[in-house]
């Protein structure tokens, strides 16, 4: 585990029953002081009441604290799973001394059952007590579910002569998807940013990061993602539009993609880690809809996983992903080896393409020959073990 | 194989070596008197040279022969393919003294490859020459790819005091999906019909069947449904609007309606067939959106494998879909149990849902509570046989 730390906040993580295997499951992340906050949730309609309860505490700009349980995501559980939220954020108001609607709460795990409340109040209580600002690693391995390992990450950048510090945790192996799929993502700085300025930037390093990678393509009731920032690098507040916000912006995405490709990386079963880069295209938004109709194929994804350059697979998709594409102009490489040509295969290269698919991870590249936007995004493999957990674990 | 006959329609299937398994692989249909016939293509943008073609001959109403060759898909072959599948429609021209204009041309296969063209005038002198009244199931065999048993259909009604017979045959275990995904179907019957009465029945019949099925989403650049109707029977014409043409298109509709399901239990490593039932959407085309989202998620599709209730999943599809619903109002079931009401997990029908899921054939009955509209479509799970024949196969 890292003993990285973040100036003003503390962590802890701890095993208080919810996990039949017991392994940890509730973590409280604290902040000193109140924290500018800004935050992401699910785009899907039915959401879990700690995310209704998260929405309803983004009303305001500051909060004190975080808490997130894994093993029971608290959803379809209807107004009683709403309070079971609240009286979350008032044990760990009680127990810090703030105010309960500074306190976000966050789920993770099964669908459909209700919250052991005792168990997670005894939690609370014990994670409380044991706050360090050594134990972001004890957080990290608190918000897992089916994840193999932790994701942990750090940066540093100069802000107006000032060493501003950025770390995050996130967590997710699988249901990742565009727009915050079963995914939940914590990010802490000491920079002193205004909630105005962070908010659009976050929503950008989201688009570059955690919206651009999926791993099978459904959304989640809880994802969410959050960014505090406590001020306590006393930097010149960072205002928008200036050298300042673009190098704190650039951090902040490099680490949240860092933490997305984490994801990836340790996905349900997956072995493979594969950018799909879409060019040619009208708009970004068309070049982001192929990528995405190509990265979320499983004919396509277990193509990967047989090391099997497919293109058959892959211009099918393309074809019906619902953009329009100029048929005769589409090409599709491997890294540099290219596969397609003007619409037609290029039966020679076949040997050099499975080549290229045999590492573990690898780009393909598509042109759309109908315009000038490109856009990536990242997926991975569909094996045998997806299926294998799958079938056999609840989520 | 059937020895079922249609009045005026000849049959073969032959192997040329296309295949390199020495499997049948040249199928062709021959109407001795031309035939009125309606067809729907591939709504895939990236289409077959054969399909290109065979868009053309629809552009006249009648046809007098189909030459099919599995193996290759002809497809992202450029003019090239394009003049190939003009040649096959030629030699049958030839072979049967039809004009080249009244045949149409099908291939199915790996994608990226041009045909073997000295093989395939062989397969044709060879299936010419063998042509017989009896040969249906030859045909339906020679069609198939990664299909294990061939598809065959047939069925009567009465029509003005006449028997009026349909027969059809189909093909296709994966890469099916909405609008006629890498499926092709061939549909023949005695009946007399006009092209414009019989165009709108077909596409309506095939909402019905093959386009309210799904594996995995994905569309091909090969996909036909072809009617072909020779008018011996000798019925007083079909006209719009009358009993006799509800008749017709009913028993039209069962037969496509079999030939689909009979696809989707033969779909590449199914264990189960399920029937996805969208109720109170605010329009059918919502409630068609929500069904196949379940219908096409990994997920889902991975816990019917493992006979897993997993309402979460469920729900998280139905608000992801991007169709309006009441989250609080919404209703899922297994046959009989109900395991969400209003928006809320019932815990205690686990068991029961399990046991439903034990069946090879099942529904999930799925409610919005936002409107009337209704729709089905049928998927089948996702098993370790899918992925070990995707990654292992070539398509």
């Amino acid at each position: 585990m890292t003993s990285f730390q973040v100036p003003g906040f503390q962590f802890a993580g701890v095993a208080c029953g919810i996990k039949e295997s017991g392994n940890k499951d509730l973590a409280v992340i604290f902040s000193e002081q109140p924290a500018v906050a800004a935050a992401l949730f699910t785009t899907n309609q039915i959401k879990s009441p700690a995310v209704l309860c998260g929405m309803e505490r983004m009303k305001k700009s500051r909060l004190q604290a975080v808490v997130v349980n894994s093993g029971n995501a608290n959803a379809c559980t209807g107004p009683g799973g709403f309070k079971d939220a609240e009286a979350m954020c008032a044990e760990v108001g009680l127990r810090l001394d703030v105010q309960k609607d500074r306190v976000l709460p966050s789920s993770t795990g099964i669908i459909g059952m209700r919250l052991p409340m005792d168990k997670v109040r005894a939690g609370i209580a014990e994670a409380t007590a044991q706050l360090s600002p050594e134990a972001l690693g004890d957080a990290a391995e608190a918000i897992m579910t089916t994840d193999r390992v932790p994701k942990i990450a750090h940066a540093q950048c100069r802000i107006g002569g000032r060493r501003v510090t950025i770390a995050g945790i996130a967590k997710g192996a699988g249901m990742i998807a565009p727009n915050m799929a079963t995914m939940l993502a914590y990010v802490f700085s000491d920079a002193a940013i205004s909630a105005p300025v962070l908010k659009p930037m976050l929503r950008r390093a989201a688009d570059q990061s955690f919206n651009a990678i999926t791993v099978d393509g459904d959304c989640s009731t809880n994802d969410t993602v959050l960014c505090l920032a406590n001020g306590l690098a006393r930097n010149p507040s960072i205002r928008r539009g200036t050298a300042d916000a673009a190098v704190f912006e650039r951090t902040l995405t490099k680490l949240m993609k860092g933490l997305a490709l984490g994801l990836l990386e340790d996905a349900e079963g997956a072995t493979k880690l594969v950018e799909i880069r879409v060019e040619g295209a009208r708009t970004v938004r068309d070049a982001r809809r192929v990528a995405f109709a190509v990265a979320n194929s499983s004919l396509v994804k277990t193509a990967f996983f047989g090391e099997d350059p497919n293109i058959g697979r892959i211009m099918v998709v393309i074809g019906g992903a619902g953009v329009r594409v100029a048929p005769d102009a589409v090409e599709v490489a491997f890294d540099r080896v290219k596969v397609v040509r003007r619409g037609v295969a290029v039966g020679t290269r076949e040997q050099d393409a499975a080549a290229v698919m045999k590492q573990r991870s690898f780009r393909v590249r598509i042109g759309l020959g109908i315009g000038r936007a490109a856009a990536s995004v990242w997926t991975c493999d569909l094996s045998h073990e997806y299926v294998r957990i799958n079938s056999e674990y609840r989520t």
